[in-house]
């Protein structure tokens, strides 16, 4: 009995790279004191609040099928968030709540690209993002974002591989690489999306963790509204990673194609998850800006301990909850120093090497462990390149 | 802009044949006092006592990323009574946590049909099935099974498509129709499928609610287990269908392929509706026993009342939530006898024809009103067909 094709192709063949997060979790499985600076998992939990609005709503019925598409409230006051932030008009028919961000990009994806269409994306990139593009059968088609140009993507390499594309999948504040794009980047890709006619699908999930620049959506320049799906989720700005709560922003026709879809592969959304994420929204910018300040502060402390040094290199961290370490100087591979890293000091970083060929010779360091033993742990960090370096 | 092909195609370009329903919906909403006997949503809220262990497990810190997979105890607890009930040796490497039956109904599809693939189910057909395999790219065909056989299919019709096809998708104890497949039936389609290669998605959401006969799963007939994937649910076993939590169980390869999907579509299902899946399953047969038995009884009050008149015949409802009632008769479609019902009883319930050709001329009743009230609209129903076979 074979699978199919398309699933079997999901990974690519190759291994996930993630062998060095699997050893660190065995470490600590098997006891080891492992500090991890790995994935984008808030050292904090969800605020009690939110659960405690979770509990009312499930205890006050709303246990059956939720609507599809999502609560009219819920989408309303997405809607309203998205109006605010980016000043683009949008209502209730231009959102589609959705099991958190990830399935936000599988189903603009699939309601992109046909099989065998090519679909570019950013290369470093989210580790999801090749599986979901060929996940609906379509061919990712990287544009490589050079450490060089601060991670920035420049209009040669995306002219390049343009033509006949389907879509092209941009996310700022960028995981893994702290980037937030500039206006003029975001212009260079709706000038090139504009003339070859491409879908752009905008994961901002990390929109309210920005640290240096403004807030940008290319939702918002002209006229890119109409080819625009921006994904969007809870996950990181109120620390509801696994609640599984997200949402796409588009045109209206958009949103009714992926609702039917969404009909399809998860009739909606759990209704109490729903109202949660609808109190989560009523904190207001004041509550993210809560959850997000961690983040900024981590980010400080690690840019004041690599003064003085060359061994390690940060990209300038405009945004997100990482950063992004050229460790060249090091003479090792981001995959080579993460393993080293691990085995002398206990402490998990992801290489760079996880997450595309344009981030090798990187480490990605996440802000996600309290300031104190981040401080320490960043600091022996810099320590161990100091040596390696000499 | 436009769509990509596959998405705009989910509907089949008609309408979903749910128009009775939405105007049923919409005359709520307006105010009228509409009794609905439409869809599969129990008339109780799911047990405090689960959502209270949501609660203690969501502040006791269950909030972020769960393994994608699922919750290694409660893999294992699916896979224990799994086991229990089949007799099929079962461990948590067969087992996929999916967010709530559609979405293992999706994996399922995803993993075994390639683009353009031949996809069979079995018309009268519950209503997602065909976009589903339009969803995944493949194309659906329809084996039908006829009222005169109870809606059990017969090898003639399933011979007439299986060759060429990758997957077949069944579902015992059915929606629409009540059917409850038999021993041969089943040992029919596992010749079938044997012989012409297919893979064999058992939906088994109604596997609690059996009013006649053996519960039997196909994935138990000898050498089957290699070539079926089985869809199971907490939805309507427990009353839980709004938490969207359910299960694929199936070979390991195919189980470690579709947990490749899930990671790309959902990235897991949140963790404190895991665990409070986890104690739902804990409460045993009896608690199952005790969800399940209002709908024997409101069957067994239907069947009587359909003693003694021939305006209505029922498909003999040996499982699942629903009547499946020939109305024929009454010179009515099923579609027009229920549009008349609606506006002359203010009784709701989904025509034949919104579940395949092979129900026109049927109405399904949903059996999800208290006592009381479903046998004074069942009975008026009966006597508006009886008045209109006259």
């Amino acid at each position: 009995m074979r699978a199919s094709q398309r699933i079997a192709n999901i990974t690519g063949g190759g291994d996930d790279g993630w062998g060095l997060f699997y050893k660190a979790r065995a470490m600590i499985a098997a006891g080891a004191p492992v500090l991890e600076l790995t994935i984008g998992e808030h050292d904090i939990r969800t605020d009690p609040r939110i659960l405690d609005e979770m509990h009312r709503a499930a205890k006050a019925g709303h246990t059956g099928y939720a609507s599809v598409p999502g609560m009219e409230s819920l989408r309303e006051a997405v809607a309203q968030r998205v109006s605010r932030q980016t000043g683009v008009a949008t209502t209730k028919a231009n959102v589609l709540i959705t099991a958190g961000g990830q399935a936000g990009l599988f189903a603009a994806h699939h309601a992109t690209c046909d099989e065998g269409a090519r679909a570019l994306f950013i290369d470093p990139y989210y580790a999801t993002y090749p599986g979901v593009i060929r996940g609906v059968g379509a061919l990712p088609v990287p544009v490589i974002a050079r450490p060089e140009d601060g991670f920035q993507p420049k209009a040669a390499a995306l002219e390049a591989v343009a033509p006949r594309a389907s879509s092209l999948l941009i996310n700022s504040p960028n995981n893994p690489t702290g980037a937030v794009y500039s206006q003029a980047t975001l212009d260079m890709i709706a000038d090139i999306a504009t003339k070859q006619d491409l879908w752009v699908i905008s994961d901002e999930v990390y929109d309210t963790q920005i640290w240096s620049g403004q807030p940008l959506s290319i939702r918002a320049l002209p006229r890119m509204a109409e080819r625009v799906l921006v994904v969007g989720s809870l996950s990181k700005s109120h620390a509801m990673t696994g609640s599984r709560i997200g949402w796409v922003v588009g045109p209206e026709e958009m949103i009714a194609h992926m609702t039917n879809l969404a009909t399809h592969i998860t009739y909606g959304v759990a209704g109490y998850i729903q109202e949660a994420g609808l109190y989560a929204l009523s904190l207001g910018a004041e509550f993210e800006a809560e959850i997000a300040a961690p983040f900024r502060r981590r980010r400080d402390l690690a840019l004041a301990r690599l003064e003085g040094q060359s061994a390690i290199r940060a990209t300038p961290p405009e945004g997100a909850m990482y950063l992004m370490l050229d460790i060249r100087a090091t003479g090792l591979s981001g995959e080579a120093f993460g393993h080293a890293l691990l085995e002398a000091e206990k402490i998990a970083v992801m290489p760079g090497e996880s997450f595309g060929q344009a981030a090798a010779g990187h480490i990605r360091v996440a802000l996600t462990l309290p300031d104190a033993p981040f401080e320490d742990a960043f600091g022996r960090l810099v320590d161990f390149a100091k040596a390696l370096a000499k």
